[in-house]
């Protein structure tokens, strides 16, 4: 017969009594992970004293969540989204020395293979919204430019739908980029103006936020992925300050540093030098900082 | 724009950030409670500092666990019995007066409908295993026999199987029975000596325990719901103490008040006056002490 070393389970032991049991995980990270996670579910089960019902109501919630999940929806990274665990996480495994630029998450709707261009190239391909040019500097934590950094870009258009969500409607890799840096480390494209957009809610986390009175918008940005060897890579957004949902991200997503300043353009002769139709455009010019790759 | 109190999300005011969205929620309860989980998930995440691969990992685990459950079968319980939330819950809602009996998990076998048998009824409907007589004695914690308690019992088979997990192969209500007590508060019926059995262990939560090198085993026990009007209800096991896996039970469940004696007889004349064949048979006494109903 096993012994057990802390005595049968009781209110007063119950993190010790299950973590107890892990002695003889196979991995040791595991069980410090398991040893934290089931610490601090207990913490939160003795703080809030859920009655049955209310546990079961936690039940049902995972078991919707689960089964909202499939090839094309991920429910419970939704849940970690609005919950700022996403966030988070980025946070922990993002830290840069002064100076670097922020990430941000990185969010569903990233692919692997867009296309690559030269710069100037227009992403946008459904011809709908307002013009925008993003343009800016990529340089090092000292400012020196950065020759051959891969810039990918991706954005919603100007419904606030990716291309991935809606096959067949828009063109293929509508609002998606790859651009390389020269030798001043300068880059710049043309895109569109994008606006606020709902996080999927028709499923539980939506659910969840409605009774917790929450929306479910993300305010205006656009994604970048900046990368070179010997850098970090940096997953980031840039934002439009003047969204009104800027102070509410349904994701948390926003930092300060990760406002960009979209200048409306009316002038008949900028618009004209772009080579835009007008009656005006929109500039928006963001500089990044890579931080060096660590160890 | 809305403004917000707490600046934008960072590493240190991620809580707040998180929590101080939820000032319109409609349920005051599940505000609070919803504070409590998203700061335990934060500390959770700063302790742990996963990796972006760790935090997917667990993603991943969550949604097969959601995938696992159906109709037949709540992975989700499972995850919360392995790792001790099931019993911290029953503890929470079931402090009882000194003397009284404990509680212990209700379990997923429980089922609403079973017969009701006269005192001294056999509920082992397959003839499979070594015979037991159960008998006892109800009283209210003055010791006072308590007249018109309803007993409902229930148990795996010889095989460690319930009814409901084997349709078919074993008779309707194998196992389960419901009684009533006279004036003298004693109850006793015939069922069938139990044996240690796995959880289901096919599922992520298997999974799990074998990585944390955890058996799935619980020890041999017959449920009890135990009620009267007036009195708190009495959702309990007893165990038997010889069991090997008395001192690990997967699901945490077992208590040291629960311990019962299963005394095996073997003199034909006690064999021949309950009424069994031999070559021996097992004899338990448990005696339940019912708390007064709160409020």
């Amino acid at each position: 017969m096993e012994r057990h070393e802390f005595g049968y389970f009781t209110e007063k032991n119950s993190v010790e009594a299950v973590t107890g049991r892990n002695k003889n995980a196979t991995n040791p990270r595991l069980k410090e992970v398991m040893e934290v996670i089931t610490r601090k579910l207990h913490e939160a089960v003795k703080e809030i004293e859920p009655t049955q019902d209310e546990w079961f109501q936690a039940i049902q919630f995972l078991t919707a969540t689960g089964h909202k999940c499939d090839d094309w929806r991920q429910e419970f990274i939704l849940l970690s989204d609005v919950l700022g665990v996403s966030m988070l996480v980025d946070a922990v495994n993002s830290r840069r020395p002064s100076g670097a630029s922020e990430n941000t998450v990185l969010g569903p709707f990233h692919v692997g293979n867009a296309p690559e261009y030269e710069m100037g190239h227009n992403i946008c391909l459904d011809e709908k919204g307002e013009d925008l040019v993003v343009r800016g500097k990529i340089t090092d934590i000292d400012g020196n430019p950065l020759e051959g950094v891969k810039i990918d870009v991706w954005q919603a258009n100007d419904e606030g739908f990716y291309d991935v969500q809606q096959k067949g409607l828009q063109p293929d890799f509508n609002l998606r980029g790859v651009f390389k840096t020269g030798p001043d480390g300068s880059y710049w494209f043309k895109a569109v103006k994008p606006k606020f957009y709902p996080i999927p809610n028709d499923g539980p986390v939506g659910g969840l936020l409605n009774r917790l009175g929450r929306h479910p918008y993300r305010p205006a940005h656009l994604h970048y992925i900046v990368s070179k060897d010997g850098f970090e890579q940096l997953t980031t957004h840039i934002f439009d300050p003047h969204d009104k949902y800027i102070n509410s991200d349904s994701v948390f997503g926003v930092k300060e540093s990760l406002l960009a300043d979209f200048r409306k353009i009316e002038t008949p002769e900028e618009i004209a030098k772009i080579g835009f139709e007008g009656p005006h455009y929109w500039d928006v010019q963001y500089d990044f900082v890579l931080a060096p790759k660590k160890d």
